[in-house]
């Protein structure tokens, strides 16, 4: 059992009723603040006006980066960063999900560096000492990034999507009004939600020991998301259940769940080349890979995967029947989650349904295992990715 | 549901490969520290030893108070206060249970203030703005202290103990090391254990609507505590018990569990009277009194408790007989947790056991109730806080 560090300063205002806040946040870490937001849906829902309102009522001075896409790229970070440097921008705020908060970590950053901010994830020894600070408004419950340290960033020229993080990228504060999900477009929902599930999967499907409360705060975790997806596509301003996955998205991986696991991931490494590939949505490709995915590693290690496979379908999904056999017992906890991501949350269960050949698959292996294997809950090499790939046609 | 600010800049170092840190992060705070202990237990083994030897591998001066009595007093507040002044104490130390801890909070702010610190007890709107530094060593799993921003201090002389709060009084770093739990006794590891189970209910049982994966969570804490505190009591250098507690006794009262909810807590406050006037182990006062909570308040508002009750059976105890009616599976609940505190933990099942006679009854409910009533779970005034004593003895 590994020891840890355990340190999130981040302040979370969470609820409809903390959001006029916002303003005195924001100004106490300067007077001119770089707004960064995504497509513009903040414009259509009236956030961006009630946003400058509050940074306008501190008599702030405002920069915008608007357009930051979904699998943000690193133009953006560099666009960013100019945008600071030339304004002299004290603070970012960014208003999004987790893209438009990714990005903004490392314009945070790449605004006080010297360096161009790909070498970051060209070469991931570069350190990253220093940032301004950054205050996030958040309105997609799926990556955590607004309670975490990390972010992804792609580069269309290389077919890269790499991540970092770095103490100094955490955010200041985040504000976490479930309000703010509520026109979020059900198949949205669904991948936020998928993208949650993955998160507390990867910490949660592990050979290391590790603490049992954990566990049962990772499993309370997949029930809260079960429970409340659904309920949240069918009504998109139904608050309890925004609050619910809101909530749960930033404890999926803010490193509480992680204790003092080794940090390996299986499923996340795969996606990250589907959705490099072909941009398709994050959350969408791990709930195609994630089944897929968990078949491959029960086949090729029994033993050491059976136990956390029952545990998994006892206490996620309730099934202990006890005529069930464990190997039973453990498919029937994967089945159960792929019906889950189908017919609860309305997924395509395939990668041939979203239009993706195993043409790609080879590469994508291999750079998946950035080298030799990935190194997870059980060790793939890229021929065990592959098979993995093609499992999901 | 109301909205909530969470904010725990606390870094925890977790884990007995950990504690190496202690010296390099005290001295991060200043050159003169002020070490506090309570009754020498950390001399005896060798705890003692191995902080100072960090101090002094950085250069520190050391000045020290040990002897803080459990249930801490107000004397040593103004002692410890007095050393700080004296010395030019830069950074308080407190090494030990949540006595010692909750007793150095207040010397840190009182080493800063012109006040006498009962002040900010006998009225408590008196503000507690500022503070010195402290970090913890933790070698009891139970009160939280290490994690959050409050403390109880007692006072003989006027037979009060009361709590405080304040963020400048939150730790800057705590040091949980399970095998500084080792030589806890069996006695107190279960007071211990029932005092992390208390606070999980206090903020469990609430009429307020919050959220449901805050719900999963306490259920999943109340379930490790049980799971692990036998073994810790039959097994003292169980690594994993004693790692599972000490975790879940920090997050049982850091705030996360609490979300949205108003902090109104029922079973604290009769039992802050009851070791005022008899100065017994906390944890055991609160293992007596809860089950008789219990069943008092589901006797007095069946519609408002009854369906808390009944997924506290079903979710911690796994009592989900459909034979059973609401009102049964309740009541199967609450004798689970009264079998576990005298079966399990072994502790004594009523007052009379302890010889607490009901002489001071009366005195100590109307002290409880702060006037009124206490408004927890269901509203309690004096009379029904005698009753419950009564049901004790």
């Amino acid at each position: 059992m590994n020891g840890f560090t355990f340190h999130i300063p981040t302040k979370i205002y969470f609820g409809d009723d903390e959001f006029g806040h916002l303003g005195e946040e924001v100004a106490s870490h300067g007077s001119t603040v770089l707004l960064t937001y995504g497509g513009g849906s903040i414009k259509r829902t009236g956030l961006y006006d009630r946003v400058l309102s509050q940074l306008r009522g501190q008599g702030m001075t405002v920069v915008e980066l608007g357009g930051i896409d979904p699998n943000p790229r690193i133009a953006s970070v560099r666009r960013g960063a100019e945008l600071c440097r030339e304004a002299g921008v004290d603070v970012v705020l960014a208003v999004g999900g987790g893209s438009t908060i990714d990005c903004s970590k490392f314009i945070c950053a790449a605004a006080v560096s010297d360096r161009d901010p790909w070498d970051w994830f060209a070469d991931k020894t570069t350190p990253i000492d220093d940032a301004l600070p950054l205050v996030t408004v958040l309105t997609l419950a799926a990556t955590g990034s607004e309670m975490d340290n990390g972010g992804v960033i792609s580069n269309p020229e290389t077919n890269q999507k790499e991540g970092r993080g770095a103490p100094c990228l955490l955010p200041k504060a985040s504000f976490l009004d479930p309000a703010n999900t509520f026109t979020v477009p059900p198949f949205q929902t669904a991948a936020g939600s998928a993208d949650i599930i993955s998160h507390t999967c990867e910490a949660y499907f592990s050979q290391d020991h590790d603490l049992y409360f954990l566990d049962t705060f990772m499993e309370g975790l997949l029930r809260t998301v079960m429970r409340f997806a659904p309920r949240a596509m069918e009504h998109g301003d139904d608050y309890e259940a925004r609050a619910n996955l809101m909530w749960a998205s930033s404890w999926a991986i803010n490193g509480f769940a992680d204790g003092g696991k080794t940090q390996a991931w299986s499923v996340h490494p795969m996606e990250h080349e589907l959705s490099a590939f072909y941009d398709i949505t994050h959350g969408l490709g791990l709930a195609i890979l994630t089944p897929a995915w968990m078949r491959h590693v029960l086949a090729k290690d029994p033993e050491g995967t059976l136990p956390k496979f029952c545990r998994f379908a006892e206490n996620v999904f309730g099934i202990c029947d006890p005529s069930l056999s464990d190997m039973e017992r453990a498919e029937a906890g994967i089945q159960a989650l792929q019906d889950f991501f189908c017919d609860e949350l309305q997924l395509a269960g395939s990668l041939s349904a979203i239009g993706i050949d195993e043409e790609h698959f080879g590469a994508m292996a291999e750079k998946a295992c950035h080298g030799p294997a990935i190194k997870g809950f059980v060790e793939l090499t890229p021929a065990d990715v592959v098979e993995i790939y093609r499992a999901c046609l």
